[in-house]
């Protein structure tokens, strides 16, 4: 996408944008049925299908010792249950997000239950995981590469610093602080410590999460300790392989590139291997550089950053088109059909966008975290909170459909996670300024150069393209509200009570520095129109076609609404894009236009010398994030375009 | 394709048609110095890359023993050194098509050298299998599923026939038929015998051709065991995986799909599992109901074969779009870029087509044929005869090129055997019935109805469409000469004597029946005239698109003629494709047109808003099988077109 009109900017090195915690947000608008739908039933759901698969049999030393349930795959190295740790994590941590949203003492319980099988769990020294204490005990820490122990610990430690924040109980958050003081003690530069790092990455993002939440600098410098440690020479997984008694070079994977171990992060250039993993990494290293205002990550993650989104990235904000190493192969494959583009992907693509704002408001993250968000992210999710997407392919002859759970089941709680802490994305806080990174109808409570401001959204957007902000300190206080104008909107007016205000668009944003007073109030128009997108021509299989869009939505052509063979469909360069309120699929923009059928007259064969012949047909196109909640069906998000001007 | 104008013809279930052996046709025209290279290149290329893998010193028992030089794959079951008879029984074949065409003493050297290693390893029952006897001794007969023995047997066995057809020598084919009469022991319904079948079909196939070159009914019957034993219950691969203490469901590729035998063959409706293991098969079914005149495997041969003509069968005359497999997936799913359509499958299914003209000539069969062998097949080597394509996609973005060498070597001899024996392939005898299947200048010796008869054909199709028939019986004698005319040919004028004959075709073939006399000249014309394909909608990848073709030949688009980006170039429907004889590539007909060549207006992003611009430009196409022969590039086969109608 051609992000920008005005250049980008170079952000302050200086400024540390956090987000702010979920307590501190209310949403409604677009998102709100979407959280309302988590909370009634998507957290419930979560639980309910961890526990049927046995994972509480494994965390409560109480219950008799279920052994391995799952058979090892990758030549008996791993089995998903190993990471069960981190599915309750994530299933707590989405839990808590709902009890902030509405209270709900049933779910409440629940986390408690769970809480308590780790409180019994954990060992003397801090040590908490589940696969190791109870079905590989005496194995700990002996294969960072494959086996999820650190993976696992981070996931805990989110979930317990949201069920902090969202009920104010401390027990799990001091027990995850226990764990992570033993992790700490375990791994480090120090002779008798372990020069290791998490073999799946996520342990660093949370570290920082916890040094926030915590105050503890000391979970800051962990963090930091693993993402500089990680791809030096000797290889520690190397290392760890050769004490196992294994050659090195029995890497299932084959090389550190799928796992982003090939190279010191500070020389990696290229976003490798399995995708989750990369973003993961990257979103802990730019937490890393914000918190330590390290310049010298900050060049190699733009580096990675355009690589991604230059050359590898999918319309729907989806990376990683290949399921054998579930990531990414070569620049511009971007294969549709074949998509994989997990889910947990476009997730982790929104948590490492929204870290690389930390240093300062860029339309560069923040248009391509909006557009994971509403596009592969949230296809995840049925639009009744039951069903799960795992991979996310553009195109679909039909055989593609939601499951109700999964053997290796990361992207349930993940999607639902980032649905239910929507609210934590809108804002970035630093000392003087807050940025709009988003805009949903929610209420917000800040503090901003020590004064405590309400901001107040009222907005139908992403439907609509108006947004008014009302803007309530507890007293006027000089700040600079910063406002994200899409690449996209060819408009980007702005008011303050009223009044035109004549500011450019810099780097994506409008930063408005003034005084701002109670009462004040900001309005955003931003330009919704429909509008084509096209392909780099490297992206072979794209060409003659063309993607629509409306605000930050793809749309895709169904089968329910199109008739079979979505291919035999043309829409032409200048057939006008109609608008169309719509309540099905919990309400949405549809669009239309005019265009031809092509009619095949071969019938029988494969192949024939009669050129197909045309009527003219209506194509209906409905945003990509809600395929797969009717009729099930052939969907279709780059549509065969005709030249017609 | 939509191959026929006139309906088609039931075969007579009583013809039997069967190949000339290749000692009675000289080839040249378009073919013979495709064949030349192979005398002067390809067959002692073949040999050599054997011997320097090894595989000479695994067979010769004076030499040491090598012991196992390529690793396990398929978790430890298989290695490609399994399968070194077969590369060996190839290159004969190879090499004595070669001598058959042309006299080359130390190319027969060669092969004598490797014989009487063979004669050396033979064992006293005659069993004849180097990996066994010296690799893995006392292990023969133990996994017929994954090891390829039987598959090897025919492999020698088809080598020794034509070692013998072309030198008259027959120690390779005494042994071999020691060889098979060891199997014929050791296999069948009796007491005491197995009841297995190849886990690699190919014996079958050959069985039936040591039968004719020997007269010996027992072989055609061992081919008949095979193919009826094979998929009943219980499953004899499940009987053998235990007795070698294996879970059966251990098995590496889940199903026996996978080899074709997860049913009786009569009940199989579907081409499914490894593209090559299925067309030996068939092409062995075929035979046995050809030799057996059986027609409880016709019907089934039919369904199968209209299966994979009807929705699995790439425009190239390939099939199994997938590498995991290496075969086919689901109907309709025939990727362009990705397409494995290994040389091996198409050679495979010139056999399986050329026997499915086994019981009369239809089009049906031989204009598939035709398209393998023109396409698919014949690009697998290179123009020089040095190098060799596994897999065969119809698009790639530059990085695809044929290699010398393979470390699972199957395809270098198998499309050097094809090509070197394609006069095998022109004609079809039956009583009183001669058909010509190709057309390629050559010269046959026919026996038809107890008559000699000499057929010269002066053609240079497939560049021109004119074919002239000399027919020579010793004395005047009544057959039926049925000339086939391809599906895609709008005309099929013939001529006899110079006078135009007004006969329809039927079933794909001009039948002429009358008393043929020394002197008679059969004339024919051809419409080669360069046409469009268009692709069933459900091959989605190939809407929008078309492929050009003229006569047998598909043509692509390369990067060395038409500049990178293949698929920014858009051909209209109206474009005249003009026709050049040109030199380059050994003499083809590139085709022109005039079209156009959008412009990307987004440098360095992967989308953008802004629609590409279109110049003229001009298109040259060339034939598939030639691609690859120049500069490395892109190439394309499924071209953008426009409806300019």
């Amino acid at each position: 996408m051609n992000l920008h009109k005005t250049g980008i900017a170079t952000p302050s090195t200086k400024a540390k944008f956090r987000p702010l915690s979920l307590d501190k947000v209310r949403v409604g608008g677009f998102f709100g049925p979407r959280i309302d739908t988590i909370c009634a039933t998507t957290a419930r759901t979560l639980f309910d299908r961890c526990i049927e698969a046995g994972m509480l049999d494994q965390v409560d030393p109480d219950r008799p010792n279920p052994g391995q349930v799952i058979p090892f795959t990758h030549n008996s190295t791993v089995t998903t249950q190993m990471f069960w740790d981190s599915d309750f994590g994530k299933s707590i941590e989405t839990a808590a997000y709902a009890l902030n949203h509405r209270e709900d003492g049933e779910l409440e319980a629940l986390c408690d239950t769970v809480i308590a099988a780790y409180g019994r769990l954990q060992q003397a020294d801090g040590y908490l995981n589940s696969w190791y204490i109870r079905i590989e005990p005496g194995q700990r820490w002996t294969n960072l590469r494959d086996r999820h122990e650190l993976y696992n610990a981070g996931h805990m430690i989110e979930g317990a610093i949201a069920y902090y924040h969202a009920t104010g109980k401390r027990a799990f958050l001091d027990m995850l602080c226990r764990y992570a003081d033993h992790i700490d003690e375990t791994f480090g530069p120090e002779a008798g410590q372990l020069r290791g790092y998490p073999g799946h990455p996520e342990l660093e993002l949370a570290l920082v999460k916890l040094g926030r939440v915590t105050g503890e600098r000391r979970y800051l410098e962990l963090a930091r300790f693993f993402v500089d440690e990680r791809g030096r020479d000797p290889k520690y997984f190397d290392i760890e392989a050769a004490r196992r008694g294994e050659r090195p070079d029995a890497f299932h994977f084959g090389t550190f590139e799928y796992c982003q171990a090939h190279q010191p992060v500070r020389e990696q250039t290229r976003v490798v291997g399995h995708a989750v993993r990369a973003a993961y990494l990257y979103a802990g290293m730019a937490d890393v550089a914000t918190e330590f205002s390290d310049d010298s990550l900050t060049g190699p993650l733009d580096t990675l950053w355009s690589h991604l989104t230059d050359r590898n990235l999918y319309i729907t904000g989806g990376f990683g088109p290949s399921a054998d190493n579930e990531g990414l192969t070569f620049d511009y494959d971007l294969p549709n059909e074949t998509a994989y583009a997990e889910t947990c992907a476009s997730v982790a693509l929104v948590f490492w966008a929204s870290r690389m704002l930390g240093r300062g408001a860029d339309g560069r993250y923040a248009d391509i975290m909006e557009q994971s968000l509403y596009n592969n992210a949230l296809a995840g999710l049925s639009l009744d909170g039951t069903r799960f997407f795992y991979d996310n392919p553009l195109e679909s002859r039909g055989g593609h459909h939601r499951w109700t759970w999964h053997r290796c089941p990361c992207c349930p709680p993940n999607i639902s996670r980032l649905v239910a802490s929507v609210g934590s994305y809108i804002y970035g806080v630093a000392d003087g300024e807050v940025a709009v990174h988003l805009y949903n109808a929610s209420e917000a409570e800040i503090e901003v150069g020590g004064t405590s401001v309400k901001l107040v959204q009222t907005t139908d957007y992403p439907l609509k393209g108006a947004v008014d902000i009302a803007v309530e300190p507890t007293t006027a206080c000089r700040f600079t509200l910063s406002l994200r104008v899409p690449a996209w909107s060819r408009s980007g007016r702005v008011w303050i009570n009223g009044e035109p205000v004549d500011v450019a668009v810099k780097a994506g944003y409008l930063r408005l520095e003034r005084n701002w007073a109670p009462g004040d109030r900001v309005g955003l128009e931003l330009d919704l129109t429909p509008r084509r997108v096209y392909a780099n021509p490297r992206i072979t299989v794209d060409q003659g076609r063309t993607a629509l869009m409306r605000g930050p939505f793809v749309y895709c052509l169904e089968e329910t609404d199109n008739g079979a063979d979505l291919n035999a469909l043309v829409l032409p360069d200048a057939a006008p894009l109609l608008e169309e309120d719509v309540d099905d699929l919990g309400g949405i923009v549809r669009l239309t236009a005019s265009g031809f059928r092509e009619t095949w007259h071969g019938e029988g064969t494969l192949y024939s010398l009669a050129p197909p012949t045309r009527e003219a047909a209506q194509l209906t196109a409905i945003p990509y994030y809600a395929w797969d909640n009717r009729e099930p069906g052939a969907m279709l998000t780059w549509i065969r375009r005709e030249d017609t001007k």
